[in-house]
């Protein structure tokens, strides 16, 4: 089926989350919003968050998508599920994968959630895992300052690092095996992540996993675009859709992505 | 006047210049906006900044507020004049009176201005202060990752002094004796940027300064709550708006305003 996927996040952040797809299913269009005229979700309302999830995926639909991944973790975790109702499409958030991947990966019982405030407070990374196994023992926490850090390119910095600390510690003592970067924003502070956490501890990138799980969905459901069988494999188109204006988008988006981001266009979300 | 004062921004922060306000003009009744559902406005372009702000702003004016008071120095920069242009009631941002207490303040023509990425691109402060006196020298700098430290209540760690001196280093090199806090969050990291740049260099609030030029043009124009003359002075009422759900402005309230912040009352803004 030839129709794009729709991609959708509240800013730069699902990015990760692209990129990983645009890996593993490089003929596919893509169809890719990015709120970050709303941005950020992380610390909002439910409320909130769902009407403005309910906007990102009216205007996916819209562009006749064949199947949509929600990309920002905090959607994912509190509003996805209700919006979805109301449409035929299938849709996939960035949770289960995450969860279900930390649950067969935990040799010790012992997984540790990161996110946003909004992702924390909702405890769905939790309750998708013991949906899958209730031995595992699931301790989470809000980085709230992981995601300015990352934006900020505070990388690889003393601060980073120290702040990381800080909030890790607690993860550390707890003797976690596995621990699920809950936020899109994360992977770019995997590496000061790892060595707070030392080598014992495996990070699970849910984009990653998400990018694998939208993969064997679309297999089983016979929706993969047939250019991908075609020898040699066309490259997909990739369209980006954001609530401001493009040039805030673009200069953070290449670094997200990995590679330059064109063809971004402007649209008034709240018209949805 | 018996009419209330309208105090808008984008969020929380604009508690710190409310404070002022309510030291200053215990007896004026008070509506305060806080546009805590689409916060922060920082990093937004200007098209939408102006967009929000023409709407806040719409907000008070259904109140009668007999004098708007932009708390939000990326507004101020970027959108208050443009907006108050079609209203009569009179306005004041943050901004002027900031500039106005640096250009007295400054001995060696030297002055710094941190805000956010929004305010420093607008240029606004260093207009402003050029208006008054075309000699002295602007060094301006955005400190965005200021804003998520102060709200996460880092206030006085390591980390927090590790990135003040990464941001303010330049600003000491250059020899400025007078820095402008143009951002309404900065007055809680007051003491770690005090410490950064030393004892020569004098710490602007515009907040502070735009509480004292409120009471100036409120009592030239005869406007003042007749309240403030009795005897005993009556207290005047405090309400608060905010656009998402009080639950979450409450605690981050209390902090920046220093006193418990009841009355809110939750507002779907996007109507305005």
């Amino acid at each position: 089926m030839d129709a794009p996927i729709g991609i959708f996040d509240s800013g730069v952040g699902g990015l990760t989350v692209a990129r990983e797809v645009f890996k593993l299913l490089p003929s596919e269009d893509v169809v890719y919003f990015g709120d970050v005229g709303r941005y950020p979700y992380g610390g909002r309302s439910k409320e909130i968050i769902t009407n403005f999830t309910a906007q990102d995926i009216a205007f996916l639909v819209e562009h006749n998508v064949k199947f949509i991944i929600c990309a920002c973790n905090t959607a994912s975790a509190v509003a996805l599920d209700e919006v979805a109702r109301n449409y035929k499409i299938k849709m996939i958030g960035v949770i289960k994968p995450g969860a279900q991947a930390a649950a067969e990966q935990t040799s010790n019982g012992r997984v540790g959630v990161i996110g946003t405030h909004a992702t924390i407070s909702s405890n769905t990374y939790a309750r998708m895992i013991h949906d899958i196994n209730p031995d595992i023992k699931v301790f989470s926490l809000a980085c709230p300052l992981f995601v300015p850090l990352a934006e900020e390119g505070y990388i690889d910095r003393e601060a980073t690092y120290l702040i990381a600390k800080d909030y890790l510690q607690t993860m550390h003592d707890v003797g976690i095996d596995t621990l699920i970067l809950g936020c899109t924003h994360y992977p770019l502070l995997a590496k000061v992540i790892a060595e707070v956490m030392g080598n014992k501890v495996t990070l699970i990138d849910s984009g990653e996993e998400t990018a694998r799980a939208a993969y064997m969905i679309l297999a089983e459901d016979g929706l993969l675009n047939p250019r991908m069988s075609q020898k040699p494999a066309r490259q997909g188109e990739h369209r980006f859709f954001v609530s401001d204006v493009p040039e805030k988008f673009s200069p953070l988006a290449t670094r997200f992505l990995g590679e330059p981001v064109d063809k971004i266009t402007r649209v008034d979300i709240s018209g949805y």
